[in-house]
C-alpha cells in the first residue's frame, strides 16, 4: 500500500526533531515515507516532489526546516495538498526565525504550522492523522484511544505527585 | 446539507479578521457555519461545541483569537478533528502574543496555525479546503483553478509594472 | 483542616519549578494541596476542579504551565477565585511564550501573573499568602517576619562582600 | 467607610488606562481611592503610602506604570499587602518594557501582573475584587453575576453574527 | 544594451518600497529591469527567471519580499549570481519576520540582506552598483561622487541647525 | 581618602558580574566602595544610601541588577549624582528584561546604562573614570594610556592571526 | 565662554528628538553646542570632532542616532570623555535596533545609554548636567531645585485626579 | 598575486566564526587576506584600511563583529567597495544585537548582511566569490560545481535516511 503521509526535512540534522513526527504516525499505524529534500540545495527535486505528491497518492505532507525555513512554504506553493510545517529549533535564535519563516505565509498559500522543535514534530504527525480521520474511522478511533491514554497518564502522575 | 467547516472566534471584534476565512470558504463553495465562542467567557459552550463537532458532521474547525488566545488550543483539547488556529492581531504586541499562545502547543494536542491577521484567516479557509480536497476531487479542482488564477494575476501585475 | 491554596501544574515536569511555590506556602504555614491537572490532556478534570474549588474551601489557586500555557487562564474562566499564573520556562523560547500566554488575558478574566520560572513560583506562594493576610493577622505577621529576615540576610551578605 | 482598594499610577497620562481599573471596582461596588504617585518623582511619598497602607485599612493596591515601570515593584517592597501591577502601553516598545519591568520580580517580592493596557487595567479591578471575595460573600455574588452577564453577551453576539 | 541588474518583488504592493532600489540604480546610470515574481504564486516562473539570469547577462539580482519572505532565498538557490534581499516592512511584525526569513539562510546559499523597508531598498540599489564597481571604473567614480555629495549635504544641514 | 565611586548590587550573585566594574576602577587607581543593597529587600537602606551619597563625597554610583532591575532607577530617583546602571544577565530572558528595566527611565530621572553582563560592568567602571576625568587630569591620562594599550593589543593579535 | 556639552546627531531628522536634550541643558543654564555629524556620511568629520573635543573644553558629548546607530559608539572610540547615547526611535523596529546598537558596546569603550526617544533625549541633557554637578555646585543646586519642582508637579496632579 | 578579498574581524574571539568565511574562499581558490581590526579599539587603522582597500586591489571586504557590531558599517562608510557583514553570535542576546547593528544601515551606506554565526560566515565567503564570478568565469564554474556537489550530498543523505 502507498504512503498517505510524506515526511520531508531540509537536512539530516533535522532528523533528530522530525523522528517524533514519524513516531506519531507509526503509533497511529499510518503509512508514511521520509526523505531529505532541501529547498535551497535540491530545489528542483523539491518542486518535482511537490508536483507529483497528489498523483502518487500522498494526502498530507509534513515538512520540517530551521532558520530561513523555506521548505514548507515552497512545497505548499507547488501543491494543493495540506502541508504541515515544523519549525526546527535553530542555534542562534532558538527557532523564532524558523517559526516566523514558516507561519507568516502570504494569503493564498497556507502552511499548517506547529510548535518549535520536538512537540511540534510530534503534533505534526498527530495533525496529519487527524486530517486522515476526517474520512477514516479507524484512524479516528485510534486518535480517540490515544487521547484517553494521555488523560489516564496525567491522572496517574497526579497521584504520584500527591 | 450540513456544514463541513465551523468558523469560530472569541469575540465579535475578531470578525473583521475572520471574515476572510469565510470568504475563502465561500469562494471554494464549501459549506460552513460561523459562531462567536469565547474560551474565557463561554467555556462550557466551547467544550460542548468541540465535543459534538465530529458527530454533527463537522470535518474541520477554524478558530480565531487574539492576545492570550486559548480558543484554538482548548477546542483542540476536546476533539480529534483538525483545528486550525488564526492569531488575530492584538493591540499592544501586534499578534506575537496571539501567535505564541496558539502555536506553542504541547505534544499531544496539535493546532494547525496560520499567519497573524488577514492573511492567516484567508489561508485558514484555504487550508480547510485543502484538507477536504484529500478526498473530495471537486474541491481539489477548485483549488487548482484558484492557483492558476493567482498565477495569472501576478503575471498581469508584472506587465503593468514594467 | 481544609487546604486554603491549591497548587496545580500542567505536567509532572513542571514540579521542578512549582515546588518553590509549595516551599513558600510551607514556610508560611499555609495549608495547601498539589495536583497535576492538564488543560489539554485533562480538560474535563480541569473544569470540574475549577468549578468546585470555592465550595471546597479553596481560597487561591496557583497554576503553573509552559509554552502555550492555557491552564491558568482556563481555570480562571471557570472560577471567580483569584488565580495566580506561573510561567514555566520553556525550551525554545525560554518562557516568553509561557509568559505571554498567561498574562495577556482579555478583559473580564484576570490571571495574577508572576515571573518566569523559580522566582515566579516562589512569589506565587508568597502572593497567595499575602491575599490570605488581608484577613488573617497571623499570616500577615509571618510575612512581616520573613521580610525582616530577608533584609537582615542582605545586610549580612553586604558585610561579607566588603 | 474606608477604601479597600488603592489605585495608584505613575503619571496623569496613565489615567487613560487606569480608569478601567476604577470602572471595574465601581461596577462591583468596591470602595477605592485613586492617586498619582511616582516611583521616580515622589519616591518618599511612595514609600510612606506603601508603609501605611495596611494600617489605613487598604487591602489591595493596584499600581499602573509604563516603560521602566518601577512603581508596582517598589510599593510591593514596602508592604506585605497584595500588589497588582498593570503594564501601561509605552510609546516605543508597546508595553513590552513595562510588562517585563513589572512581572520579572525577584523571589521574595511578588507583584500580581495583568495584561498590557486597557484589558490589564480592567482585570486589575476584577482581580482585586476576587481577592476581597475570598472572605466577602457579597462581592463573590456580584462577581458571579458579572460572569453570567458576560456569557450572555457572547451568546447574543453570536446570534447577531449568524 | 542589456540590463545588468534585475529588480524583482513578490507583489505589486512591494513596489512602494522597491522603487527606491530603482531610484538608486537610475541615479548611478545602471541598466536594470523590474518585474513582479512571486515565490509562492509563480514558483515556476521564479525558477526559470533565476536559472536564465546569468546567461541573459544579468549580473546582480535584487529581490524584495515581506512576511515569510522566500523570494530572495529561493532565487539564490537557483543561481550563483549574487542576490540582494530587501525585507519589506510587514503589517503585524514590522518586517522582523521578513528580515529573519531573508537573512537566516543556511550555509551554502547566501543572500546579501539589507535593512528593512525604504533604506534597505535604497541600499540594495547602491550595493548592486558597488558590486559592478569592482570592475567598472565609471560606476566607481559615480559612487565616489555620490558619497561626496552626501557628505556635503550633512555639512550644510549642520549649519542650518546651528 | 574617601571613595569617589560606589559600586552597589542587588544581590551577592551579581558580584560575578560586578567585579569587572571594580577591576576597571582599580586598574585606573580610583577609590571606590562596594556594597550589596537590594531595592526590594532593603528599600530603606537604598534610599538612605542614595540620599547621603553626595554629602559623603561619592561622585558616581554604579548599580548592577537583573530581572525587574529597579535598583539603578530608584537610586537615581533619590540623588542627583550620575548613576550608571549595569543590566545583569538574567536566567530566562538573558538580560533583556534587566536592560529594559534599567534603560527605559521616564524623562526626569536618567540612568546611564551600559551593556548586559561582563562588558557592561567593565564599561561602568571606565565610564565612572571618564566622568572623573572631566576635572581630574591624572585620570584622563590613565584612560588615554589604557586606550593606547588596547590598540596595541589588537595590533599584536592581528599579527598572530596572519 | 566655551560650550561644556556638545549635542550631535546623525541627521536633521533626529532633531525632533534631540531638541529635548537641548531643552534640558538650557533649563539648567549649561553652555552647549549642537551639530549634525553622521557616522556614515561624514566619518572623517566625526573622528576629527571626537579627537579635538577634550582640548576644545567639551566635557560631555551627547550623541543621538537611529537604526544601526553607530555615532555614539564611534565617537566614544575616539575620545575618553563621557559619551551619552540616545537611541532615536526607528520606523520599522521602534528603536529596539537603535538601542541595541548603542548599548551593547564591547568592554573598553563605554557609551552611557538613555531611553529610546524623547524621554531619553531629555534625560541625556540631565545626565550631562549631573556629570557637571560632580564638581559644579551651582549645577547641583539647579538639579536639586528641578527635582523638587517635579515632585510638586506630581502632588498637584494627584490632587486634580482625586 | 594580490588578495581580492579581505576578511577582517573585531577581535580574535571572532576567528572561531570567521574561519568559515576563509574556508569558503579557500575552497573556491580565491586569494584573500585576514586581519583583526577593531572599530572601537583601532578606529584609525580601520579607516586607513578601508580608505586604501580599493587602490590595493581588494574587491570585496568581509567584516565580522558581535554585539554593537560597528565594524562592517564603519568600513562601508569609508569605501565604495561592497562590504559583507557577518553578525557574530553574542553571549547575552544570541547575535540579535549583532544582526540589527549590522543590517539596519541608513540609506546611503549599504552592508550586505549574512546570517548570524557559522552559516553567515560560510555564506560571506561564498557571496564574495559570487561577486567575483560576475566577471570571472572560472570562479563561476567553481561555484556551479560546488552547488552540484551540495545537491548530490543531499540526495545521498536522503537515501541513508530511508
Amino acid at each position: 500500500m502507498n504512503s498517505e503521509v510524506a515526511v520531508i526535512m531540509g537536512s539530516t540534522s533535522d532528523w533528530e526533531t522530525m523522528k517524533y513526527a514519524c513516531d506519531s504516525l507509526e503509533e497511529l499505524e499510518i503509512k508514511y515515507e521520509k526523505r531529505v529534500i532541501s529547498a535551497h540545495r535540491t530545489p528542483d527535486l523539491m518542486f518535482e516532489f511537490a508536483e507529483k505528491a497528489r498523483e502518487r497518492g500522498i494526502k498530507v505532507i509534513i515538512a520540517g526546516a530551521g532558520g530561513a525555513a523555506h521548505l514548507p512554504g515552497m512545497v505548499a506553493a507547488k501543491t494543493t495538498l495540506p502541508v504541515i510545517g515544523v519549525p526546527v529549533q535553530s542555534k542562534a535564535l532558538n527557532g523564532l526565525d524558523s517559526l516566523l519563516s514558516i507561519v507568516q505565509m502570504p494569503g493564498g498559500i497556507p502552511v499548517a504550522t506547529t510548535a518549535i522543535g520536538k512537540a511540534g514534530a510530534t503534533n505534526a504527525g498527530l495533525l496529519a492523522a487527524q486530517m486522515l480521520s476526517m474520512y477514516d474511522k479507524k484512524v479516528a478511533e485510534r486518535l480517540e484511544k490515544k487521547r484517553q491514554h494521555m488523560t489516564e497518564t496525567v491522572l496517574e502522575s497526579s497521584e504520584r505527585l500527591g
